[in-house]
């Protein structure tokens, strides 16, 4: 693997830990929560507070969807932006978007309290640049079809740019596989625990693209070693406007979350984590 | 996904069981261990004490092995049967091998317990066909680069062929990442237990083929829901004329069946296992 | 790539000529034409006359088919190859089939003048074995997601076994393309004349899966340095039993044929087919 | 495939021509010609005059470079593209770059006569939407990994946004294959000859990544239909700071554009093209 001095682990480091409002990830576990798309008030207060209720510690919804066709519904925008944060504050919960755009960086992070960078963007090198000189958090998800090693450099673009709050999410990749929307690279996750010292967070509901498998995914993800999860949560998903068949209706996310707690309890009871590769510190919830 | 009577899972219907000596498999959790390549009778009876102190209940060995170029070791044929018989024996396992030739499928049954078909002839029709009419359980690895509908339409010719003790092994799939050998689509096991009836294994050793990256994943599979697994164990990994890289240590084998059997036990705890499909019973070790 | 002493081309060597009754591989232009599968007498009558008619020199016909399902036709067996062989005589055709299990190359290698080893076979190496324990010339496909070198360590397999005979053809890998059926590696020709002296085909039927692509592609592969094609025709290619989407109707085939006679004249005058690597014989047909 | 009503393909309908300088893309058969990145004003001039002197209609030359790592050399920036354009008016060459950042737009068609959209950016939607703003044409490279449904709808984009000159051109997809850099789907450049009546351009150099496959590549996308091809030449291809092993010397170039002139007689010789589906115009170099 190239030369990578920013994100590489080395003997005898620490793990990076972030704080964001009470949280600290890489200590504590994080669980992100929330629609695909923001698409009104009510659902994005609804689903605040049922997400929050259900345990999650941060607030997901996109404002700029990137839709592979110009006809698609592409978002609400600064509006979405402003429902967003509303119902983060309602509930006290911190929230995260995704930017798509070098120029939008200024408005959403005020708002923001987290960046996300999607899989199209991870090598959109302007960008990665634009949110390593900004002062926020930034989660960049895994390239559709990227190797290992051009994910970590495109996190070494944002370290190198002046930012070292970086989390890395497995979101799954294109395969020959059509049963499910992508596959899900779980042994990248175990992997990158070896790799560099960053957080490494998984996205079961992009990385099956099923409802029915997102529980199991979440369970095997938190096995192979991630700090903290990204699950979409919808108050009626066969109403919503993009991915409908992947997200979880609030009860589903309720019983889910109440597995998530029980199994982190366990990975810590298993040999404080050795089997884990980089880290140092056990999760909280 | 096409019609295939004999593999799909049907609504009310019972989990397959495949009884093998002692062993239930579907009930029994299965922990398939040994070497890649049987290379001698010392190190396969090495071998097969080590694993079954350790706790695996099912030996393995290569005794013809597919290997891409020509000039490579491609194992000792039926001297290496009798190894692998004999180790067994000495231990009190059942054992299990590749077939890679329907004209060895004779022979093979003799002193095999179980068949195994690699993933490079899971397209392999006539193959197929044989192991269909034999009575021994075969499991059926998946392609490299095989969907499920493939993967299942495969099982059905053995099936179809009159042979309904079929057991399905994700071992990984081809992928751009280089970093692991293949991409464990653990989300194939968690959706294969929904879709079928059929045990499923996880291969994390060619899964990954890295021994660093065999415990986490072996931890992830249980969770997708497997109901056992394969790995690969040599006396001195390092001299192994095959898949040096891949295959654990005795000492390391052991510190993984600790964890195995744990991780069970908390899989079973975890609402009776009801995040997992199709499944009524739950696994022993 | 891999140390592959007999397929590598070597400096200053000559590309190898394959002799079939009349036709001299390598020299002359090979086009291989005929349906998918033999269906029936009547079928490969008519075939054999229109393709012949039309300037094809090898009949080709299915008479085991590889098929995903159990359920799909899968070949009239013997019957089939009696059909082929009569159809090849009737019109003075060389014949070549597929065959797909070792235990059936005494009875195929009775009536095919080539032997072809399918894209799921690649790796089927006892198949490849007992095919260079052969005295007839085979044609070696891709697999589906294979690479150069390991498809040429394949072609060593049925060298190293006796048989210098071998033909290597390009069918279309797989890839997330899907409009296309497969993705026809026009640049895995022009690399292989310059890494290997053995004959390169280019099949657009299998490498497009749509019959209006299958002339723009032949034509491309000319120029990429192909020594020769295998075209699918049927008399109604609608009523086909297998792949109706991709073979051609005997008139568009004549139409082709018209085509490639025309380009080939070209090619051998654009400065003796000095661009395309291992080359000192240019093509008649 | 998506409703596209902007690109597809209709009926009775004409190709898109593009006007530039005193070309008509679609009718005039486009070389573009340069280096992978610019370097130096002298290297900009005497490539400028060799490609020129060879018949190249085009300059090309990257002012802003995607580079996996932040530590390769990322491109001269404005510097870079005031050498392209003085080196394109020296020999009355029209020039194209490429531009990363919409925010880098304005500045870069004040001085380019084409934009390219390169294929880490084929679903940059903002950067899709700022380029469809402009009146330049627009070259739109196919993703590594996309399909041909995805690749139109970004298409789409551009022209949705108010800009009808876009050109597609293909530069190889990522596959398993390594000895190639990417793998050139030329059977693409004949299905959008059928399915848009936007221009087809064929980018050989990173199809192959491979200077001695460049020149039976670009004669097969010829064949394949492709209206205009992007040859990377540089003075001194072994020491470029970007992509030394496929630009080609001025000398090599010269050899290919002899041989590219007399095929598209050929071509065009050929029935009036008719294999090649939506088409009424034939190309003149």
């Amino acid at each position: 693997m190239e030369h990578l001095p920013l994100t590489a682990a080395h003997a005898g480091g620490n793990p990076t830990l972030i704080p964001v409002g009470n949280l600290t990830i890489g200590r504590d576990f994080l669980v992100i929560a929330g629609p695909c798309a923001i698409e009104s008030e009510e659902q994005m207060m609804q689903t605040a507070a049922a997400v929050k209720a259900a345990g999650a510690n941060m607030l997901r919804g996109g404002v700029e969807k990137p839709r592979t066709s110009p006809y698609a519904f592409r978002g609400l925008g600064r509006q979405g932006l402003a429902y967003l944060s509303a119902a983060g504050r309602a509930v006290g919960l911190p929230v995260v978007t995704e930017v798509l755009d070098p120029r939008d960086m200024d408005w959403i992070i005020q708002s923001a309290d987290v960046l996300q960078i999607g899989a199209r963007n991870m090598q959109n090198f302007p960008l990665l640049v634009e949110a390593g000189r900004t002062h926020k958090p930034v989660i960049l998800k895994r390239g559709l079809s990227s190797t290992l090693a051009e994910w970590l450099a495109s996190a070494e673009y944002i370290m190198n740019a002046g930012n070292p709050q970086v989390m890395l999410c497995e979101r799954g990749i294109r395969t020959f596989e059509t049963y499910t929307r992508n596959t899900m690279d779980i042994g990248a996750i175990a992997a990158l625990k070896q790799l560099t010292h960053l957080p490494v967070l998984a996205d079961p509901s992009h990385g099956t693209g099923r409802a029915e498998l997102v529980a199991p995914m979440a369970l095997s993800a938190i096995w192979a070693g991630c700090d903290g999860m990204e699950i979409e949560v919808h108050p009626a998903p066969q109403e919503a406007l993009s991915d409908p068949g992947q997200q979880l209706t609030p009860a589903q996310f309720q019983g889910l979350m109440g597995k998530v707690r029980q199994v982190l309890v366990w990975r810590k009871a298993l040999e404080n984590g050795s089997v884990y590769g980089y880290r140092t510190n056990l999760h909280n919830l």
